[in-house]
């Protein structure tokens, strides 16, 4: 039997599960709970969970309530879906007794302060005593390296999105306003097959354009101004992320100058990222283009990010916290 | 001057800073964030935040990142903005240092363990040493009891959904997908001035309507069988969350029964309630109801959540966890 991409990960973690690393893992991190199993539910809300996973070497359970057992038992073919009728920490102390947990491993960037303290409680007096030890980013850095079914589910996400902002372009009139053409791109995704949008769609035109963020408004785009559309959807979980500057007429030399000013400085950093580069050259190539054509002061953003099942994952490119860019090929088994 | 809500909420809690609790408060979650500031953004994901408050009796102070600075200044007319050009943890100490900090409340339900272990490191050694106080549920519980103006704001935000929904249901035809009709929800609320969707609408025919949080299929509806539509929009930040169940034709005995039983349920549950109660009895008013017909094995779900600025807040109307419903014309200044 041909073993699936989350069978490989969850095999690729049990047995990275010895030494120093504890001999089970909570993990309620959406993205990574989806990583590794397949479980396709998002959390309705931050404080709202619709499951989480427990791992040792041997047993692998994904714990959930009626709300979700039927897709979980569809989608995490790898688990045994629990089904839990109370608060997950009132039965996490029986869960844990049945994979002899003696060290718990749970997600420090997800967990709450809140939550931590009612694990501790929860665990506090058991006949076989059990310690919590905090992962960092362990299941994020495996999430870095992409295996093919990854890089082909983002490169279908990519060719959708392009699609999409080919279309929406070339319906680009005066008069439109900002939030109709993110209604057009939103509806276009869909009709091509997205799963979801990676984020609602930015589009932001004259004035409205310095603002990286910014909330589709009632402006309506007009000529001699440029709109900016930040955009991305999904497909199988998988994120893209493109922005496209555009004019309804020919920019000024101003705006020119500007535009090609950061398209070379876009493409002097992609010519010279490799595997093994500090995380922070690329976005020094590309912050020295900038500066020496006189914008350096308004590049306040990053160089740019990784991308998956989240929006934004490492690696990150940018001026702060260098670190080394990881070449593929040299990593291991769980590839 | 005629003060805002915002600001209002800003002064109730502000005076709310003695005795007991801490000096300061640092608020990071948006919603709670957006209940004191008025500051809109959301958080593109949970690890990048787009700003948080500092408050302490006398100073309200905006901290946020040039992406979002030109929004701040416009939303949050209470409150200083700072822009940070540097991490937060490392710009905290100076900050907390012009407000003459002491003690530091901060949201142990949103903060993770991973940030709270950074926040420690960062005021350790300080001249001034700063102690650090969880803070549970302090705002979500001020954002229970709503004021005039969310009133209104919730209002208008199920008004607009009810309307979507009459003209969606009028449009429904066998062959329609529930994906199609989903996405036709979304495009009428964006039209009818949603700000946002609450939540994905949930469209479920046939028997995906026993999974409660079905992500809309290519299933295309048919006669004779249920279909049922749960979705909310956003009004100024306020959801609605509402559910109709309806069929393309008259429904058969079964189905007549078991929605006469929900409805009965909820109808008898709505003329019970009252200020003053626990939480727990509403439910068990439609609970009995429900199982004196036959159906009890299948009210998995608890009975209601509020709503506001989330779609899930208190308080909770459930089978566990009793609480007394406040009623809210014996609330404090703040409301």
């Amino acid at each position: 039997m041909k073993i699936s991409p989350f069978q490989k990960r969850l095999i690729a973690l049990q047995e990275s599960l010895t030494g120093k690393f504890p001999d089970t893992v909570w993990i309620i991190q959406p993205e990574n709970r989806r990583y590794l199993s397949g479980f396709r539910a998002a959390d309705t809300q931050i404080n709202e969970s619709s499951g989480s996973l427990l791992m040792n070497r041997k047993k692998a359970l994904l714990i959930t309530d009626s709300r979700y057992t039927t897709e979980a038992c569809q989608e995490a073919k790898a688990f045994d879906v629990i089904t839990l009728k109370r608060d997950i920490l009132e039965e996490l102390p029986r869960l844990l007794a049945r994979l002899k947990t003696k060290t718990l491993g749970f997600e420090e960037d997800y967990l709450t302060c809140g939550l931590h303290k009612r694990l501790l409680k929860a665990l506090k007096g058991l006949s076989r005593p059990i310690r919590l030890a905090p992962l960092h980013k362990v299941i994020e850095n495996r999430r870095e390296i992409k295996d093919p079914s990854e890089i082909r589910s983002m490169e279908t996400s990519a060719k959708k999105m392009s699609g999409v902002l080919s279309g929406v372009i070339a319906g680009l009139r005066p008069g439109l306003t900002e939030m109709e053409i993110a209604r057009h791109i939103e509806q276009s995704a869909y009709e091509a097959g997205a799963e979801d949008m990676a984020f609602p769609p930015i589009v932001a035109s004259g004035p409205n354009g310095a603002l990286p963020h910014a909330v589709p408004t009632n402006r309506k785009i007009r000529p001699k101004e440029p709109i900016i559309l930040d955009v991305g959807l999904k497909v199988d979980g998988y994120c893209c992320d493109m922005t496209r500057t555009v004019f309804l007429d020919t920019p000024g030399p101003k705006f020119r100058k500007i535009y090609r000013t950061v398209r070379t400085a876009q493409l002097s950093a992609l010519a010279n990222i490799k595997p093994g580069m500090m995380s922070t050259e690329p976005d020094s190539v590309a912050r020295g283009i900038i500066k020496e054509a006189g914008f350096g002061d308004y590049f306040g953003h990053s160089l740019g990010h990784g991308v998956g099942l989240a929006t934004h994952e490492g690696p990150r490119l940018g001026p702060r916290k260098p670190a080394r860019l990881r070449d593929f090929r040299s990593c291991s088994a769980d590839v």
